[in-house]
């Protein structure tokens, strides 16, 4: 058979399933990555599991999100997380290093291998010709445990690359016309893998820039070959000798087909509130901004700062303006100064921030109250800015960077000057510090692990009752994030270790009250939740499902579940249902008590799910798409309740 | 008659009152600086106050301490000030550009002027020949309206510098070396004046460095005089035309007289928790340590950073330390840059942090819990840095980066290499977009103001009861600061311009139920506090005055108090009094009841205020040293009603 690329990869590392669209297989995992975000829950899940070292071939403890330090909370979870990568055997990136997905891609990226990450974005590295995916926090610490990673095996989406780039348009544009191709869930249950005559004068960077963003498609992963520009970019980072060539058989074929011809492309820009919103930049033009930031893993690369430094070069941004420079990695920061970029960035009036993700999480860079945003990252999703209604675009560099000059958003287009075009360079400055080594076995056994006073180990949970018998305390709408579930940014991020105290923050974003109504309530009776389509976009962060279950949700009731959280809501033992019919959607309302009898007997039957609507007389048709594996997971309570009942089958 | 320097700087400059050390004299000012923290209260006394436009030569608004924008409100701050900067015809720096004080030396400082700054450390500008003040904000409003600056005549501590500072030992040590001598409240009433021949290897910016740390002394000011030095600084800076020379008459006296032989300096270090508390490094060498840090306007000097790039370059930090660098100004930023220092920096492992305050002020960059952290940063209150045990030294750069490579407080001068001496470099980069340039008039008076939902206008205050009847809601002890009494830090600060929130945290740092209890007692009936001696040293923040008046404070029984916050508690309405015989202090205690009868026609009488403990039977001799006008003011509630009212006499 002729094997995309894709294919090819999920072969080589299949322990259990088959490769048929939808149906459950299980992968091995060579590499992972965690960031402190949602690290340090996966720290204290491999201590729950008894873990002693990592299994993979490489993993690695990134700190990157939480990193403004307000008070001794983040630089205790630092230390936590240093010394639990060196009792675990994991590399360790330190605060100011920079973001996780560009420094993977600099130092342990390599062609063929999985990669499994407790980050949505983990698929940016799908850009080396890995199959790059992201997790919930506790199925990367099941892969590091050497576990195999469950997923469905998606659909294959070849999109076949044709043509140059036009001038002023660069690889951010590619990703967002997928966006306004397909929108936020266009790509649920399917790999996006990128080929074609196109790819030539697409760099390494510029594909992780396309691939960062196959999160907002929904899609399990983003594939590009390992081409000679992999080799030339492996062979920049002194790794050639990691690089392997692989593309798809000669007549291979896609379970769905797609052409781009990029040399029709124009700038474009994804309006508040959603990364799928997507118009030209002419559209929108000459609205006012109030800032335009350049950074995190939407845009990572040497080249999407350095055109930005050039259409500045010499000149003044608008007065008032916020021009945030935010570098993705120290070692990229160390190219931009040697080169003057930095120079030319400052004396526009930017602001240098340290590496890191900063702002594109929350953590600092709100914008004023009723002023807009333009920004290269890659979610926009209402309040994630950290400011609660917020306005904030997502473009290109070439078009922050030209709007940061008028005060305007402006199409890079209209500038009266020739096209700076860069390129990474070859000869990049290496720092090969950026990581500290996994510890041998015997020292890492003397590791002492530092635990400050907010990190809070994890509850135990009971296991699913026979009958569920619960209210809905709420009924929400399309695409719930989950940030709006659990938010990001610096009132919340400090609390990631402490479950007790930042199931507080649940679901305040859309309703308030929330919290203080399951305390009403009493969590032992628990709760459900309805919510619509595509629920659960977003952010891996499991939190958004722990904190919830912490508070007593029992039952998740939609039309449709984003991957990662309906695989959050599993491992910790919340039932996510969906509805046979869509119009009774329609029926259900906020206070409405469903009543699910025999729930146990019901899981273990099938996929179908008998409920009633209590005091309206109401039968509800539910359907479930668990997995048998699944199924044992949600009956003994969740992942970690599995594990320890002897319930793990390892290949 | 012989005069130094201060004396030709105030009598150039009198407008009331006699240069007999202790009584008040009135000050005509020329410059005044406010920064963000302090701004926004002072823009809303401005507007309250009516004004149309600055009277002063050039007053310049800087954002430098609240720049993280975790939510609009700092930011909708920055569009305030701004507006409002465009309106009062003030200079703004938008956040970016730097620390006020080293960015007033660079843009408008002019040896022979009197500066006025809503900031502790406005004094930092005294190393260019200015009489350069902290003040709470109402008197730097008042300065704006171009008001006289009223304070009582220092007396001039003249300190005579000879020999040369030994290697490894720089202008921070010399400022410790006051403090190891004199302590937090040694310099109270006095202006410290640096003559003699060993200035002439003082840069500058060392100059900054000493002057800076003055009010750590308790100071009203530092003066140094405006030499050949000077003038090559400001040639550095294009602005040799604003050198004039000023120097000491010959014979003139001073009324404290010292001596510093630089050559027998060391290496000092301040222990937790005063600056006050300075040792040789060599003592507590050896302690491990979680940070250290480099920047704040106590080290903000081009040289400063460079020596420690310097010292680390070519070399590796200790793991899990975490290095910060926070440059001072956006000019000299750029020329680290240029001169390849930021690139040894970001090599040796630091995190490179935009120019501001940042963590001097709790903005971030908090240590972790239990660890060490070494700053060249001037204060080490209890908890300012953000973790409330924490545990800050205060040391040079030099100490500072020798200890970041061992991980451990390291005398530098134990370090094998030889010293890097490093100069400021005679011609820098200059960045003439540090400030917006003040609008002319007719164009400030279209500026409409940016007010965020954040922005609360000041409440108004009653006049001083007949009768002060209250009782005393908390007894303190000695050196209590702003910080104690209103913190800064990430929590508090972006609630400067919201007095109703703000005043949620007054006195939170020693007792977490003075809010609740001031609700308790109704605010109307009002409460006194008993302090020990040099109450309110450190920031210059009138919001420690004016949150506890806004929650019922009506009187403050002290030892001794620091000057700025006496200040700021006459101008809002709190009487300040001293105890005659300091040991009825031991006899008073929390919830004994203070009344003070006729406090208004006491006042009017002279400086005995008698009062009665209820209960007790204990008759308590009280006493003031306000002035007539001061008098005036708080019998009026305050200095915006007695402006209101007519009262002020502008000379």
């Amino acid at each position: 058979m002729n094997l995309n690329v894709s294919q090819k990869i999920i072969k080589d590392h299949l322990v259990s399933g088959e490769m048929k669209p939808g149906s459950e297989i299980g992968l091995k995992i060579d590499q992972t990555l965690t960031q402190d975000a949602t690290g340090t829950m996966v720290m204290l899940e491999l201590e729950a599991m008894e873990v002693e070292q990592a299994q993979t071939e490489a993993s690695a403890q990134y700190v990157d999100h939480n990193m403004i330090q307000a008070d001794s909370r983040n630089p205790d979870d630092h230390l936590f997380l240093e010394s639990a990568a060196q009792k675990f055997g994991l590399y360790y990136s330190a605060p100011g290093n920079g973001v996780s997905h560009p420094v993977h891609m600099q130092r342990l990226a390599v062609p063929g291998k999985t990669l499994l990450g407790s980050d949505s974005h983990t698929c940016a590295n799908g850009c080396m010709g890995m199959l790059a995916m992201g997790a919930g926090g506790i199925d990367v610490a099941q892969a590091i445990a050497g576990e195999p990673f469950n997923v469905k095996m998606p659909k294959i989406w070849g999109i076949y690359l044709t043509g140059d780039l036009p001038e002023w348009v660069s690889a951010k544009d590619v990703i967002l016309e997928m966006l306004r191709r397909h929108d936020v869930k266009g790509g649920v249950g399917t790999i996006m893998e990128y080929y074609g005559p196109g790819l030539k004068n697409l760099s390494a960077m510029d594909r992780h820039v396309i691939a960062n963003m196959g999160a907002e498609l929904g899609a399990t992963g983003t594939v590009f070959p390992s081409d000679e520009e992999i080799r030339r970019f492996l062979k920049s980072q002194q790794r050639e000798e990691d690089w392997v060539e692989l593309k798809a058989d000669e007549g291979a074929s896609y379970d769905i087909e797609e052409t781009i011809d990029l040399s029709t492309l124009e700038p474009l820009i994804a309006k508040p509130t959603s990364p799928g919103n997507v118009v030209p930049v002419a559209e929108v033009a000459g609205e006012d901004i109030y800032q335009s930031y350049i950074g995190s893993s939407a845009n990572p690369g040497y080249r999407d700062f350095a055109v930005a430094a050039e259409i500045v070069k010499g000149k003044q941004i608008a007065p008032g303006l916020s021009f945030d420079i935010n570098p993705t990695s120290r070692q990229m920061l160390a190219d931009l100064v040697a080169d003057g970029h930095i120079a030319s960035l400052l004396a526009s009036g930017a602001r240098l921030h340290q590496a890191g993700c900063n702002g594109c999480i929350g953590m600092g860079q709100a914008p004023a109250t009723g002023k807009n945003s333009l920004r290269t990252t890659p979610r926009n999703f209402p309040g994630r800015s950290g400011t609660k209604e917020d306005s904030v675009f997502l473009c290109s560099p070439e078009t922050a960077a030209a709007s940061a000059l008028t005060g305007k958003i402006t199409d890079p287009r209209t500038l009266e000057m020739d096209y700076p075009r860069v390129k990474d360079p070859d000869e990049p400055k290496l720092d090969f510090k950026l990581l500290e080594e996994p510890l041998p076995l015997e020292e890492a056994k003397k590791v002492e692990i530092q635990r400050g006073p907010n990190i809070a180990a994890i509850p135990e949970m009971e296991k699913l009752p026979e009958d569920i018998h619960v209210p809905v305390i709420m009924k929400l709408g399309d695409n719930v994030s989950t940030d709006d579930i659990l938010a990001g940014g610096s009132r919340v991020l400090p609390f990631r270790s402490n479950l007790p105290e930042i199931s507080k923050f649940s679901f305040e974003m859309l309703d308030e009250t929330y919290y203080e109504r399951t305390k009403e309530m009493q969590y032992e009776k628990g709760h459900a939740i309805v919510g619509g389509s595509n629920y659960g976009q977003g952010s891996s962060r499991e939190h958004a499902a722990l904190a919830p279950r912490y508070l007593g949700l029992r039952v998740v009731i939609t039309k449709d579940f984003a991957r990662i959280h309906w695989q959050n809501l599993v491992n910790f033992g919340v039932l996510p249902v969906t509805f046979k019919n869509e119009s009774d959607y329609d029926d259900l309302e906020s206070g409405d008590v469903i009543h699910m009898k025999n729930i146990r007997s019901s899981l273990e039957k099938g996929n179908f799910i008998p409920a009633v609507v209590e005091g309206k007389d109401k039968e509800l048709e539910l359907e479930h798409a668990l997995s048998p594996r699944q199924v044992e997971i949600l009956l003994e309570g969740g992942l970690i309740n599995w594990i320890k009942e002897g319930k793990q089958k390892t290949p």
